[in-house]
């Protein structure tokens, strides 16, 4: 009895690593994962700061009906903060710049005229205006950042603004992805006709670098000793092997055999799915790497590394990975006992995403893929899924 | 009188620049454009290919009532083709091998009982099953993957089965981010009270790696000599300078008189639209250097390097830019001349996502940013913008 798709999932959820952290340069630090809470070193902005280029002043002259106020100097963005003595006159103010000590208003050049040295205001002032007061954002010591989320270019700049050097992040696994199979020759070599270049390892080191992993890759020949040999160091220093080939039924299908020779523990092998039902999952007893082994074709192996390991990857990171849903422009009929995953080209339509099935030639046609933005979920034993129905989306981006 | 949002944006994509293409090793070709048209360089399989493990056969035996099959030998994947003698025998066969001449149909082992080198047929078995024909993914010579395509994970498995040890691509453009400003210090200093750290510099150079693309930087101070000569230089090497600060009203935003005096001809400068108002964009009349000139704030920075110099950047890789829309969660009222861009949350509701505003505090308030997932884009001169209006998304990842 095989288990579902829904039971794989938790089992691989259930099976995460706990990656530890490292700090790393500020710049690389984009699309990692923040493993610290980011206070406000100070107040946001750390003084009362001018929004506009103009004159700042002291209200209490505009209040009593003056219009016309000397210019008594100029204070630049990047100055100490300086003060206004005579109340009555002003101070030339750049953008940026310390609100120097007695203003309390910044009026910007387009509503005054400048001339002899003194500035006259040709457009109603309000008390307090163009002035970003000091911790109006937030209070230092308020947290910023909260621990767990992905940091993007919005993150740098606080982290840059609190002067973070070293950043700590959630670490990345250390990833191997290994292609097995007589069949497959180097990607630089003409095939013979019995043979095609591998693509599945090359294929996953691609996609683990949008995640900010570098994976090392191996190809191992169908034969028993070579791949004990080879996995066992792999095993020693990975905490993950993806690999892709060597799961079916087939007489060199050793890899469950060795695996388990080798003490990865199995959690489940075979999923009620389509593509990618021959799926063997399991775990290194005492070194808990831990091992995805994907069916040989190429859907296969790309639609399993969607749906398992990058929620594994997200889990094992303590975070929350998004489920988007699209809305199906066909029926759908899934009377068996698999969940089906369908390569979908989506458009953008008044009520959402709406996606259109890509014809498909069976789990060996790599083409589909390149025509889908993504694939759809759909469940096992529904009658019909109606155009219409809202469904679960993988984006392949 | 300034230009619009619309005008703007106009003016920007008709400034792209030729990149030109470079060869890039396979791996590194993900999330880059490719430039030249992929040719199947042989059928897609290449050979009739096993799509189980079992045994092959001539269904001819089948048609005329035959149930056992005498076996006799085994083919596995990566052997050259082989030949079934006797066509009252079959072949053990395992996935990814090549079908064997004088068979036509695959039997999967859950199907059949072996015993005694003889394999007996306990299912139905349709003519030509569980073979993957040669060719009926794709024919060899057939344009698999056109130029301008952006490289996923699915595009690599293309290029790797096809040989494509290097991949030719658009050319990512030589980018400098200039920092300007006397009261920015590094991240790495401690800040006077009336300094900053720098931060627009690094959000765009984090920005920048999400399009592959790792830019140089530079701090500059607001003297009039320093600019002149450090952006001559930065003019000389790149093909972009994104620039934040120096292009306000202000005394000290030299800025624009620097850029023209060094042969930079200005196309516009302000647009109605706000954040982002003083944006001064232009191009070097001999080198053609594109010079994004933002408003030093935080928020204008980053709104403008997202809704600018991306079209920009995807223009000149000759690469539409997929424009997303939301559902607003509320009303909204811009009887202003001015674009307005606000940040916004986004959650997935059954009629495709909807905009919640982020609480923002003016221009200067990046941590606005932090808890916003992108911005929405509001056209000036409109009385109300009603809850559910579908408006333009820009997503910040």
């Amino acid at each position: 009895m095989m288990i579902t798709y829904q039971e794989a999932l938790e089992s691989v959820l259930r099976t995460t690593l706990d990656l530890g952290l490292e700090k790393v340069p500020l710049v690389e630090s984009v699309h990692r994962i923040l493993a610290e809470d980011i206070k406000a070193d100070r107040d946001f902005p750390p003084f009362n700061r001018a929004t506009k280029d103009g004159i700042a002043l002291n209200y209490e002259g505009i209040a009593q009906g003056v219009s016309i106020f000397k210019i008594d100097g100029e204070v630049s963005a990047g100055s100490p903060r300086q003060a206004l003595v005579n109340t009555n006159a002003c101070l030339e103010i750049m953008t940026g710049a310390v609100l120097p000590e007695n203003t309390d208003t910044v009026i910007m050049y387009e509503h005054i005229t400048v001339a002899d040295g003194v500035a006259s205001i040709q457009k109603e002032v309000k008390r307090g205006q163009n002035i970003h007061l000091q911790g109006s954002d937030l209070e230092e010591g308020t947290v910023i950042l909260k621990s767990g989320i992905k940091i993007r270019a919005a993150e740098i700049a606080i982290l840059a603004t609190v002067g973070k050097v070293n950043v700590l992040v959630y670490r990345v696994p250390k990833v191997c992805t290994v292609a097995t199979g007589n069949e497959l020759v180097s990607v630089a070599a003409t095939p013979a006709p019995h043979q095609i270049r591998m693509s599945n390892s090359i294929m996953l080191q691609a996609a683990l670098k949008g995640e900010q992993i570098s994976a090392t890759t191996v190809h191992i020949a169908d034969d028993k000793v070579a791949l004990k040999i080879a996995l066992q160091t792999a095993i020693g220093v990975n905490d993950v092997l993806l690999l892709s080939g060597g799961v079916s039924r087939g007489k060199y299908d050793y890899l469950p055999e060795v695996l388990e020779e080798l003490g990865v523990q199995k959690i489940f092998h075979k999923v009620a799915q389509q593509p990618g039902k021959p799926f063997w999952f399991g775990i290194h007893r005492n070194q808990k790497t831990v091992v995805f082994s994907f069916p040989g074709n190429p859907v296969s192996t790309f639609v399993n590394y969607y749906v398992y390991f990058i929620p594994w990857l997200y889990t094992s990171w303590c975070l929350e990975f998004p489920q988007k849903y699209v809305r199906l422009a066909n029926d759908y009929k899934n009377p068996t006992s698999l969940t089906k995953f369908i390569p979908v080209t989506t458009v953008q339509e008044l009520d959402g995403l709406v996606a259109t099935f890509v014809n498909q030639n069976g789990s060996g046609d790599m083409v589909s893929l390149n025509k889908a933005h993504g694939f759809v979920c759909l469940a096992p034993e529904k009658e019909t899924f109606k155009a219409g129905t809202l469904v679960p989306f993988t984006e392949t981006v």
